[in-house]
């Protein structure tokens, strides 16, 4: 469908308030056209430098192109959004930035990467010596304004959406978000070229970009949290080499995932003379973590899965 | 390669114990096949109702074959073990336990499923009346005797392996475990015809089967936990058709995962009539859990993704 309406990349916000004017006002079944700025809002380009994330303004973080106002939304409908396409810049950008991070503690450093890639092919992005990431544009942040009152961060992801970070959101998703406000009030923006699952450094491939989308609106579908439907396959442009898998055995969720990443990083930097920083940014922009077992009490186990194509 | 030793399912063990008497001792480099019991140790059959389940002895839960001793093999090597190939029994069982698996305080009630499918083809396999579940035999426990002395239960696995339940460890990976004792006394069983990422109603496609295997020493590879590699794609079998994806969005990892599977019981009951329990057990041998952002502070996304193909 072509897009009836466009909606450029001026008209961002930082945080989500329900009380924002909307940018647009849709009627279920419209085709939208969103400019994107990309999470740096701005601050970082092609040109930046690793001194540029020490100065970072977190102020301007995250702009999220919106809100619209969709017609006929009420609390408890479900918008229903159909990703489209995506025109991706042909630049990005992966940071370690300080403090951020499932490895805040390992990387205290600030790291900067900046990609290019080309918008045709969308061939896999050079990563400097080491290897090749395949790309897959996406979404990180596609939500709607929560019910209670003020300006909330933009940084976690709530039950109406916001910074999900999932990488599958991509062309051909259908993403369902559970409405608190009238008109739903919904938003777009940090774009990604490329992402793993976790996005463990707290960066993907951070790449402005148009996403093209359509919106439908559920009457009465309650829904407690995002789903969404694939279009098809999510990992075969990943896949086609297997993967090498690192684990982490224990007790607790979240530090299995800390010791498989911490591994994976060991493995990387051994296997191909990286630096701990460039394995774990490379980590983030492809590598998937996963629960491969949730019952065995006391120790669950999370993997970490890397996909081999990068090297080959 | 051809296996130079076989070792037959009565010699196995309950529970893992550095005090076991080997079964066979082995050189770097051999190849073994391996006869395995079901995870029940025998109690279920085809002919099994769900009367079974609740007269399961836990006594005789989860039976490995072995111990193997590896000439050479001392605390701080690391044993690498080639996965060769699985030969399928054509039966198994799936079954919700009480007490046991991600929703147990949801299930209460024992249920049990039990399947059927073809060896040589390996064709899906029927589920009711609902839909086909893709197969891909794996080993659910691969383990070392730990260094702790005493008998030590077979449920949860361990820095030197055990109850994994990862299921990509099937033909063609190759698993390394760090070694804590002499000999490294390795054994094998719980073999699973099919099971997703999460195990999450605590049991897969049980199915007994014989499991060829290739042993190798690697001298002082010291390893902090299990890491394996895939011979190719690992989801090729499950993905043409795209996923249904739900998630649980906040601070805890586990509350996100047991909202994303709940969420899917709700999504499956409600597309395909299904009672709560036949969805849940269907979740765990077929559906994945992922970690989609663990970075955003302060709230994670866990995704349950369910394979479309099944239903088509």
């Amino acid at each position: 469908m072509e897009p009836g309406y466009t909606i450029h990349k001026h008209h961002h916000h930082i945080g989500w308030d329900n009380a924002n004017a909307p940018v647009l006002t849709i009627a279920s079944g419209a085709a939208v056209e969103i400019e994107t700025v990309d999470s740096s809002g701005g601050q970082l380009s092609p040109d930046s430098s690793v001194a540029d994330i020490a100065t970072l303004d977190f102020d301007m973080i995250n702009p999220v192109t919106g809100p619209i106002f969709i017609d006929g939304a009420r609390p408890g409908d479900v918008l229903q959004i159909t990703l489209e396409s995506f025109k991706p810049s042909g630049w990005g950008w992966t940071a370690n930035i300080p403090g951020f991070g499932l490895l805040a503690d390992q990387f205290e450093d600030p790291a900067l990467h900046i990609w290019s890639y080309d918008t045709q092919s969308l061939a896999p992005a050079l990563y400097g010596k080491y290897g090749r990431v395949p790309l897959k544009p996406f979404a990180g942040t596609v939500g709607l304004a929560p019910a209670e009152p003020g300006t909330h961060s933009i940084v976690p992801p709530r039950r109406v959406g916001g910074n999900m970070d999932i990488r599958d959101l991509a062309a051909g998703s259908v993403l369902y978000l559970p409405i608190e406000v009238d008109g739903a009030l919904f938003s777009l923006g940090d774009t990604h070229a490329a992402q793993g699952d976790g996005e463990v450094c707290g960066t993907a491939i951070e790449s402005p970009m148009d996403v093209a989308l359509t919106f439908d609106l559920v009457k009465g579908a309650d829904l407690a949290f995002p789903r969404f439907t694939t279009a098809g396959p999510v990992t075969r442009h990943l896949d086609e080499k297997g993967y090498e898998v690192t684990t982490g055995v224990g007790p607790d969720l979240m530090t299995g995932a800390r010791d498989a990443v911490s591994g994976m990083i060991d493995l990387l930097t051994a296997q191909h003379g990286m630096a701990p920083v460039e394995a774990y940014m490379l980590c983030s922009v492809c590598g998937d973590l996963r629960i491969s077992e949730i019952v065995d009490q006391p120790n669950w186990i999370v993997s970490f899965y890397f996909p081999r194509i990068v090297f080959e």
